[in-house]
């Protein structure tokens, strides 16, 4: 089975991706942008995607949501992985931390690490690049010069860096959900017992001119009692002021207040799709290696 | 009066200024990071800040409601602009751009281009940097290589580059909303007739796990007839799940209706601050050059 997620070698995706599939029987492809990763699962390119949804400082990760909203209508989400994020400080060789004169990461990183680079490195540059594994690859590549990157001890063993400090994020509670992609045509996720379960809609096309009909749309569901965990406007792309709403439910969408706010929520909007209804914290949803099965 | 922005030369925000600042006497403080220009207004070190709060394709800016929610206590908007962004593609000297072999941006250009470069650059390699100032630098110091830059036509004005192509991004309606910050301190923007105002606000503590709070925490404003424009969530970086909410209302919080629910949500939240009411498309607030006076 082909698992596409966010590479190159060495990000946090693929650090995600190895410790929820351990065990399991699977091919990791990597792609060069989250929508890639999501549009292989879309096209059929790969079985499984396994891409970013949300940080705990950072909010959700909007390509992620724009990629379900716009670009794959048979894509559906089957699972979610809680992975915590361990920032580190990487140089080509052993040296003081003090000593380094240019830090390079991606603008998350260097946001999470800010505290940190001010008391530690008060001297050094930063500079933002695309990606922590490009940060940890353009230090080794200028092994000769006191540069140093903030990324994952992962992309420092695929490179060949040296960790100087591990866990430097000034947030210590730093968590990215990850959201297992599977195409719509397969069977939901098996029920377990005792298990809660989540669903993510977006729906958009409520008159968003009219006091109230936003709050009239989210009371369809809070009416029944069904807790909402999260909610995020997205621009329609139709100019300033046209948004589409992404919302996390608690409960399964084919069954019962769940099903039934829903419908009443169809009655409201435009248009309404459940991107998934998936257990919490579930497992990889992969076959397991030969002698791993779970049943 | 000095104005602090995200430079360097030739970023949008730079544009923007100087569009909304045309015949205004002011000093422009060009600065590393939108967090910097919140806080120049907030230590003092400026009395105006221009920054981008919203784009039409990629959502509210982060780091602005960020910094505005940790940050900058009292910082307040006093105003917007409106700012139609045209992407260019920017290279050394005039070549075709099909013979261009790497493409060099922010990655929120290369996303709203990405069609066009499909099309017309097929065999370009892309490459994200950290913003399009710092793309076009580097197509310029890479003169004698095929490259170019996704950016503005003032970038490439204040880098000495050359426009292969206007306007290339692949949604033509292309608008980033700017707020215009001053110290709390400072009087409210002047009221006009006929002018529509807008109130920003944010708010948290609803007690999440409660179905339905955020729904009656809005009903507080929408039952009072007042129309919501915008709602965004963003994590009060204590954990995932967790999150404060940032609104913009039509009319000014110290007036009728607006000001009552804005009572009524304290009442609901652990804590209501309001960013700020302003004129909306209001004039830039600066003091106008002396002929140029508006009375």
């Amino acid at each position: 089975m082909k698992v596409s997620y966010l590479g190159p070698a060495g990000t946090f995706s693929e650090e995600a991706l190895r410790i929820a599939a351990a065990g399991c029987e699977y091919e990791a492809v990597p792609v060069a942008t989250i929508n890639a990763a999501v549009a292989a699962v879309e096209s059929g390119a790969a079985e499984r995607a396994l891409v970013p949804f949300e940080n705990s400082i950072e909010g959700t990760v909007r390509p992620t949501l724009d990629a379900l909203a716009f670009e794959a209508e048979h894509v559906r989400i089957v699972g979610e992985l809680d992975h915590r994020v361990h920032q580190a400080l990487i140089a080509a060789a052993a040296i003081e931390p003090a000593a380094v004169e240019l830090v390079l990461s991606h603008p998350q990183p260097i946001a999470q690490c800010a505290r940190f680079l001010r008391s530690e490195l008060p001297a050094a540059a930063v500079e933002a690049v695309s990606s922590t594994a490009e940060a940890v690859r353009r230090v080794l590549e200028a092994a000769d010069r006191p540069w140093a990157a903030l990324g994952s001890a992962a992309a420092a063993a695929a490179y060949g860096g040296t960790v100087l400090r591990e866990d430097v994020a000034d947030v210590a509670d730093n968590v990215t959900r990850f959201a297992w992609l599977a195409a719509s045509s397969e069977p939901a996720p098996a029920d377990e017992r005792g298990r809660a379960w989540r669903t993510t809609l977006v729906f958009d096309e409520l008159g968003d001119d009219r006091p109230g009909a936003l709050v009239e749309a989210l009371a369809a569901i809070s009416d029944r009692g069904i807790n909402m965990t999260r909610i995020e406007s997205r621009p329609r792309r139709s100019g300033l002021g046209a948004y589409m709403f992404f919302i996390d439910l608690e409960g399964r969408a084919d069954r019962g207040a769940v099903a039934a706010g829903i419908e009443a929520l169809r009655e409201r909007a435009g248009t309404v799709r459940v991107l998934g209804s998936y257990p919490v914290g579930g497992p990889a949803p992969l076959p397991r290696r030969e002698g791993g099965g779970r049943g």
